[in-house]
């Protein structure tokens, strides 16, 4: 089968590789039917994210598909269903794992797929995929394959965010960032009942779509002044960062008022974030930052697609063929044609 | 000046009466610009209400308008500020009222405009307004005359609906009831995410205001089969009743499923109400009904309406002089030519 | 083996009956080392529980002991683990019983052990125990025997009243019912920090027990007026009913506060029940009731019990042997010798 | 009248003052009967504090005693009142400061005795209070004059420090300090029901306080180690800090388990803390921190202190007279003879 393979800083290719098999008895192997390109996956192409390994593996977190073959201890699934693949998983066992609960895992197994030799991803004609009973979720009805792509991250991500937040009917809310992430944290956002949300932005494209979607956009450089004039100086209640630099999670600390809280889903991998805790000690702030549980976060997300209350699918700008593969990511990466976010299709 | 005066049973007239003082030196005399016709008041000109007097007093406790006069410790107003009055009071000095909670008054002091003869109302030209500083909320830039007025009650009753109904995103909602609460409970349910909300009731026009809102309307006739198919037989785990009855406070625990809330906001004065035990303990249930707390949920709602968020005002289907009052209540009383509910003119 | 035999109304028989077998490939069979009688018990031995048939079953929900032997896919258990036992079941397959939410089972498959022909107890030498992997749990280092016997169902009983108390610290709590289920309440309010803690009961025996464990006592006659004069007339904040009688439900209401919470654990299987809708409507009361979900609630008590937090055994005022079944019914039933709880023995 | 005023770095003195006066009409002045020296004094006795003016003013924001002199807007307190008074006050007027959430002031008023020259401390005999309504608080019966010294800053803060770390029963907590603060913050987790509160200090004496009154003591030397094996390597799921310094914020952010928080109580005036963005994202962390809001905290506090539930007076080792003032802040510095917390006495 072909995949997209991980060789280092800006290096992803495009090659054939062995079919899958299940990873033991409880694994499945899915055939992949779309898949996507993360922001985060970004993070890889510029190789500035702490791998586990120096060995090439498959690139991608985003995959849904139909399951091939299945463990022999597998209950839910069977070949032919058509399922999405939760882009994060644990041990599939413990406790938390049981709710969902996949970053709390209580054997540490937490992991992201095409994220490190150990778990080669879903940007592929097909992938391994461990813990089926509890990574894979039947597609249901109502729910498109593009939506389905978006509940294995993304669309979770933006929720855990809103849901960090703090959110309350009438509450003034700001999402620095409207790329997908940010895109999804506002639409996750207004299910919250928000009076406003504030949405900051560079590029005016995006804050465009935001507007479109209810957002009051903001340009970057104007933020801090908008921001203060709206709210009287005073700040907005809950702050999302979709970024991830030091400099927008600083600005989101900034822009929070006194007894808000602060959610950053922008991935951040410093390990020593220069934070104002004098200034957070003053205004009684609550900061929340994590990995999403993607698993706990369905039983929410999928009634609300299924029912047309969110629509996520709105951030796909290109449909490319997975053979385009190194293109696509130079392109995303370049961030060329206004591109957001970019479909692959495994089949061509 | 002139005020729609409680005789009895379906006795209620517009009288010249003497024109309000400041009840003391906290208190505060409103000129009335706008006022209501509550299904509330219905429950009175029914006489199945507790009254605490056989005297005459003023109906009404939904009316906005200008101070004319404020007491001598009145701090927060004086006389030409435009305001809306919280239906419901306390004390205004303890620390439950201090949040608003005023049905939490640790002076036992919670009282309803209009509703004894202790507390004139405000179907009238005039009001005197008690603890002004906790009772009157100056009128915001953005809100409406009209939307002011369904901030003194309906608004923040439908809202406390569903807020005490536990509505968290992707949940199913069940509203017993499309009159004017019932529309504002369904405009409030929305602020709390919901995947589907289903209304009921047996009045087609009313159940097409709540399809245009955004609901799934149901005919009563039809509830209990439509909500079981749509819930796979387990029920809807957050059902808002705002009828009344004891068949429907029934139906809504009926309809819950599991683990699930009934939050009741119809006015039921049974002391006796057949309550199912045997079936709600087999279902974990939580059943909460209270009277709002209208000045405690100010702070989130006048941003809602300011921002545009909420439109309550949807629900005014006719307007008539003060001077009609007692046609006003027999035409209401009889939802003549779809009355949903009246604004009242006192100036004509 | 032997088992204790329900025939119907105070017919209960120590009877000699067929080994059990693992229920299918999911289950397990125990051999008991210890169990208990149950208030509820009594509801069956007074045979005012709706039965789901007329034919014969082993007795029992709380019992403990070590694992035989275990079905093919049972992944959690092997022979030898010592185990406890949830009185309560779903089908442990779905979402809410995989977070151990039993009474919320998305197949409607809650079941009580003991208390119908389809599912036998455990007041015998060994049983069958469905879905294994949910319904057990290794007897961790630090809990006793006796301990382990009350995580089956009567401590988290009262710990899941007190949580759907809604207890915060400061608060002050009332308890109805003394009795075993209403010292767990205690021992399990206590860890929500009340500042006191009222308990009612009849029997002085029972009130000098909670007395001993921190609560202050009042004798049933004597409670309207005690509660009414150590809150200023205002009520409880939080009132947990142990009993289950219609009349001590009622005075639950009665009690609570504005704004307060009533959480009934005492089982009652009323139809009909007269609730005074009135008085809560005008006290924006909150109402819970309901079915233990045993297993969702060990993780938060097995730590307590293994640190020395919680205590529960000081209910055990007797120890039978199983032979004894039928005596130890009679003599409980009859609270003869200040009974309080029994535990049986099976080996003899 | 006589007061320790603060000249610069170990430079505090007692000299006389004149006598204080209302600052206002909705002022008060108290003759103080009992004040304290607070651990963040020391902050300003080493001059780290960033100050507002380079003027002397009085110390101390922990003072009770007995209202002189009240405003003519002044309606809940008169002379001879005895009294508490919040060290952390607000406007007094604003909505969250009518809730007691004076560090949420919507007027940006936020102010704490003794800190800056526009508003003397009460290490002195008497101090000017502004917002005299919102800022005392009666002492109840069953309140000592040193519990009433507590309640005024550091019980609240430690409350607030467990109620920011969002114990529930069960948990595991682990407290970084076991100085006054910290003592206070181990008495207010355990109303929150934990099953293990490990209390981590380099002093043995202030560990051997901890242990008796509950705690597990660990040395500060063997505090990761300890932490690590008591809870299989995952971390606590509570962490409170109570020290301030950055290296001690570091390690509660280390000791958290996945899904945990950590809630900062100690004093760190950092611009710039060193953060472990990507060790905190791998865990889903909550990271709180913030002044204390007092007066929103009695109504919890009171309570508990009243019933005899709480007991912060054991932080008192040793008491003296004003008049010793520099010598009483000298030890207290030097940490001589286990000073634990210092009461002075105005009247000598």
């Amino acid at each position: 089968m072909k995949g997209i393979v991980y060789h280092g800083e800006k290096d992803v290719r495009v090659e054939t590789l062995p079919d899958p098999t299940p990873p033991d008895a409880r694994g499945a192997v899915v055939k992949i039917e779309a898949t996507a390109i993360c922001g985060s996956d970004l993070h890889l192409y510029h190789a500035n994210f702490p791998l586990e390994s120096a060995n090439a593996f498959t690139l991608g977190h985003e995959f849904v598909g139909e399951v091939m073959e299945t463990g022999s201890a597998v209950t839910g699934f069977r070949p032919g269903d058509e399922v999405l693949v939760s882009g994060v998983i644990g041990c599939g066992a413990c406790a938390p794992c049981a709710r969902g609960e996949v970053v709390c895992c209580l054997n540490q197994q937490t992991r992201v797929f095409g994220t490190t030799e150990h778990l080669d991803g879903g940007q592929a004609e097909a992938a391994a995929v461990p813990v089926a009973d509890h990574a894979l979720l039947r597609i249901p009805d109502g729910v498109t394959t593009e939506q389905a792509v978006l509940l294995t991250d993304i669309l979770p991500t933006g929720f855990f965010g809103a849901r960090m937040a703090d959110i309350s009917p009438g509450d003034t809310v700001v999402i620095i960032g409207a790329g997908p992430v940010g895109i999804q944290a506002l639409l996750s956002a207004q299910l919250f009942g928000p009076a406003r949300v504030f949405q900051i932005d560079r590029v005016p494209e995006r804050l465009a779509m935001a507007e479109r979607l209810g957002a009051i956009p903001v340009l970057a450089d104007e933020a801090d002044a908008v921001i203060a004039e709206a709210t009287a100086g005073l700040g907005a209640g809950c702050v999302i960062e979709a970024v991830g630099l030091d400099a927008t999670i600083q600005q989101a600390l900034h822009l929070a008022r006194a007894g808000g809280t602060v959610a950053v889903i922008g991935v951040n991998t410093s390990s020593a974030l220069a934070f104002p805790m004098g200034a957070a000690f003053m205004k009684d702030l609550t900061f929340r930052t994590g990995l999403v549980p993607v698993p706990g976060l369905w039983s929410q997300l999928v009634p609300l697609v299924a029912a047309g209350r969110l629509r996520p699918e709105v951030v796909f700008t290109h449909r490319m063929g997975l053979s385009e593969g190194a293109e696509a990511y130079r392109a995303f990466d370049a961030r060329e044609n206004g591109i957001l976010k970019v479909l692959l299709d495994p089949s061509r």
